[in-house]
């Protein structure tokens, strides 16, 4: 693992998440820029001493000389945006698989680079969007993808949250520093951070990728660096007409991404405030409400295989997470057993990462030019 | 009252609005444009053959020659948009108060004559945008205006119907047939039959004006000829970001108007699917649950002045139309007797009317534009 | 009307439930013991003085002798629960069809006074069960009843309040006065005032009469004169286990009446928190979220003739009291015109009434005779 | 571990709880009556050959004989009810401290011989009622017992299923046969499995021990030879009245574990389906929307150090299970450590187990008496 030392939040998710299913161990780490502190992490974590690196180019290098089985098997990277391009690519160069919190990277520059890493070396290479782990988002992916709810005719996504409604990073808050500081987060602060996984959840639900945006991001505190508020009109895939609302100002506000998509005859709702629901929407009958649950016959493959225990037990946003490892560990295996990978058990890649990338750019891009319509290139 | 003859939805609607808190009696009308059905619906609603005319100016022009006392009182106006401004305008001009279906009429042009007519007339002037009649309504617009939940940052007003993804227009539907057809409805669909009320609603919780709006008109239900699924990207005064959704192409959605504003420590949300309750969101603290009521005694007086039932007893919808109906009453009596109307009564008058409309011309205006900012002109 | 003088909660709710469909015109009343009062209301009212009755006597006697046309056509009566008895009798002697607020009356002995001038005059007479007039209550009797979900195995009705968490009684608080007062409001405190309605909604929902009872009736505040807290293990035909638990003192709890009916494959759960909604549980399939709308066509006929207005315009309290009201009507109409009654249009009538004192009779002896089974009389 | 072989439900969860806070690592186990199958899970778990078992003797006495630090720390129990006590007592007699699923045992008779070896040994015991593990549920705990609701004055507890709406212990559901077999489940089907965590979860909220109880125990289902649906009149120290109500034929109910409890001025309401939400109630006061999140500082310290990840990201039954693993470790090294534990940190002990089993008794000789009031004798 690169990243995740003391007072990160989502290096901590990330182990709850790769332990979870028994299949991954963590074995070595450089957990943060200071070896002081790295060292420290480490031996919370129980790891020997010889495994807790000082840097992530020490641990890339020194691990790929051990023998294999001896060896990590893939890294993990949780780092700020602007450490995700420089260790994925070393890491893929030395034959290892990785798996990347999300954004991808800076730019798409980056973005470009780390594909043609993925590309040469054929390995697995996973973003963490987490909410695509959900079995409640496979079902409703399901159920828009193969047509059963009729054509997709629009999709609204929003995400809003109200952490940021002071300006916390003036307040020594670690999380906003670096979130809302370009060299570290990128061009985009609240899009970049939370609108790239609105935009995910869209792509993925639909089916449909985003071919147009139109975006206004505003800098709703004073003196913040990057948007901390934006929305965006889309137009997908067919011509299809959506809405993104992304906030980190909306006080008051969790974490509550909702996505709904609507087609023909009915369409799907889906909030993380009641994950393990999904709101599924009938013309001219009644809505209905379909639940996570590995005894829920009527769900689709890919909801079942997602989900850990019976109805009613609510599975939360480890599990979310969790199933982006097992998968990833899945595929992972088959990689290096030469078998191939079962696509229900699918995860966001490097072409999600970056088409996410190529959208953060023609959001700001959009937002710049007065408010135009702009597509993403890639 | 003029229109609303079997058949015809809203009529019943305002019907029984108006009867719901015993000031108001139904004493004449003119129901439809065909005087059979006039007359039969008046006798269906016990009227005296003498009261039940085969038009409107008849209607206004025969009971301006009773007495006072014995002439109506005031005069409603249910009618498809295309009918409002005329009866409108010839009601006031023989002195009577209007009451009048949303959105105001058929274009700036016509909205400009009526608001002539009332300040000549001095006549009270309503306009049934019933969502503002809830009493959770009246709390929202009570804490966002008193700034209780400091300056307001964002508002997001989303308003999904599904009635029209198939194109009823088609199949004899007259509610269907009357809203598509702009020589009946004017230059707006969707936006016009429930943009407007979620405009509406957006500014009365605000307490802000638009005064930019970049809209993305579609018909996306071929062959249709008016928009049937309509957002857009707001300005408010001060600055203020906001983005408008409505549908009426959201298959499987009834008619969940949807308001969201947010201050700098906390925000409101209010949907008519649980009309009964206001969620008050709070920065740092839990959220809260207020409730309609007379007995909650934590409400602003706006709000308990316009409830009727001790908490938990459910107002709906004819109770929010029956408050604009009860506060026009006591404005009209307040008028008549030439004393003061106490604003906390309050209902939209023809200002919102003017304005509504002059929004409408803006969102069409940005759409063919090629979705630019556009203002409206009142 | 009987009773309804200012400072009354019910009364109103009647009159607004009675003017609601335009079928019934207030003609005179009794609003008060006190006559100054009774005049009062009258006048506020806009009842001509002659109409305005001193006592309730007075007003029956006197408008027996106008002539058919003239005279009022039916008897509302609103008072506390001691002064059911004596004026149901006497109008139902004087010819008047009579709708009475619930419970019945004081005692069984009443109550079959009461039914034996129901039975000899042969006229309508209706008790106002409120939430059994809700369109989605008829859906879920519907369901129940035809057997669509099988045969019934479990009810489960709760009807908490927190209003009587305080000892307002002491505090001149005029409802909670006479409704801890034996001698106005009965034997039953909390179980007379809505554990008598929840009793009401599971055997109109469920389609089964409870036969047995075993009940632990509390007086939770100190000093109280009745219970204002009672659980009930009950036994409904069949031998179907159930529970019903009804409170006053559950303290931040409005007015919350919850039924639930399981039957071999699905079950029912409604909520007058969310009274459009009926939540219809699939065994092995998805739930499924029916809803009030005179345009949702999946309904049953019985919900159907019970809504007003489309689906997603909230229909509240009023309306179904309105239901009871409008059905009520429907049956005098059909009643003096020598016609028969369409039973889908029903109300609660004199046996619904009768059962329910029976039950208040039941429900006080298990608790005295220390918590044992006991049937219901009638 | 002792249990837990494929086809079990609970032996994974178990696992995924143990492993989520890489506090416990898995390093031996005696997974199954059937050694093959032992063998079997063992090696699907990774386990080295040499510790996996053949039989749970084995492992006991086998590993004891290991050095400190070589053998197993603790031993976790999950099998059904009837393979508690023995390897219990025997894990305690040789030094291990013990966690198991509940209910603690078949009958009082065994519970008070594991009370014994807890006893004399001295060791950590946890019961796995996991419901208690969630932050808030731990919320609802602090704020009743703090007095900060006032005294209570009411409690209702709910667990609906219906996943025993058909006889699936006839067609080989392996969970179904033995739950609802006396020899394995002991006197109590629903009660037993459910109403045991029921009851706890009412107490541990309250913070008051049910005295008495008055039950109602049916057994719905043709030919079961256990009750499928139980209810009973509660009540608590104090003299405060509660209800309890569990089922496993409530066809097309999931596992929606509720509790309500009320004080003088407020009430808590808790319920898994919604498990990171705790509605406060208020008298006279907005209700509130408590929430799990270690970033909501208005939340209890037992809230705060049982939640895992910012407000939002929903923390599910796992983790509430994961929550029980991870106390007991503190308390497992506290005591091999000499030191004390922190009673922040808490999870159910022998005393619930044993007191739980005392109720298990009273709620089936109250039955069995004919539904007469019964007190437990622990």
């Amino acid at each position: 693992m690169i990243g995740g030392g003391s007072g990160a939040f989502i290096g901590a998710v990330h182990r709850m998440a790769a332990r979870l299913d028994g299949q991954i161990e963590l074995v070595c780490g450089a957990f943060s820029s200071s070896p002081e502190k790295s060292k420290e992490t480490g031996q919370e974590l129980y790891l020997p001493e010889d495994r807790i690196y000082d840097t992530w180019e020490d641990m890339i290098s020194q691990e790929a000389e051990h023998n294999e089985g001896d060896r990590m098997d893939l890294v993990s990277i949780v780092t700020p945006n602007h450490l995700h391009a420089a260790p994925a690519i070393m890491a893929l160069e030395h034959g290892f698989p990785v798996i990347c919190d999300k954004p991808l990277c800076l730019s798409i520059a980056e973005a470009l680079e780390i594909k043609d890493a993925v590309e040469k070396s054929g390995l697995p290479f996973a973003l963490t969007h987490t909410y695509t782990g959900y079995p409640m988002v496979k079902q409703a992916r399901h159920m828009i993808t193969s047509g059963e709810l009729g054509p997709v005719r629009k999709v609204v996504v929003e995400y809003p949250q109200g952490w940021l409604t002071e300006k916390l990073e003036d307040e020594g808050q670690k999380q906003a520093a670096w979130r809302s500081d370009p060299a570290k987060a990128g061009k985009a602060g609240a899009y970049g951070d939370i609108g790239t996984h609105a935009a995910n959840m869209a792509e993925y639900v639909s089916g449909l990728q985003i071919i147009k945006v139109l975006s206004q991001m505003s800098k709703v505190v004073e003196g913040r660096l990057l948007d901390d508020d934006t929305s965006a009109l889309l137009e997908f895939k067919g011509g299809v007409p959506g809405v993104l609302i992304c906030s980190q100002v909306s006080a008051g506000e969790e974490n509550a991404v909702r996505v709904k998509v609507y087609g023909t005859n009915g369409g799907i709702e889906w909030c993380q405030e009641d994950e393990n629901t999904l709101l599924v929407k009938r013309h001219g009958a009644p809505n209905q409400v379909y639940r996570t649950g590995v005894d829920n016959s009527y769900l689709a493959e890919a909801a079942l295989v997602h989900a850990r225990v019976p109805s009613g037990h609510p599975e939360g946003y480890i599990e979310a997470f969790a199933n982006i490892y097992r998968n990833f560990t899945m595929a992972v295996r088959a990689y290096f057993s030469g078998s191939s990978h079962n696509p229900t058990y699918d995860f966001p890649n490097i072409d999600d990462g970056v088409h996410g990338m190529a959208l953060v750019d023609a959001i700001v891009e959009s937002s710049i030019k007065g408010n135009a319509w702009t597509s993403p290139k890639y």
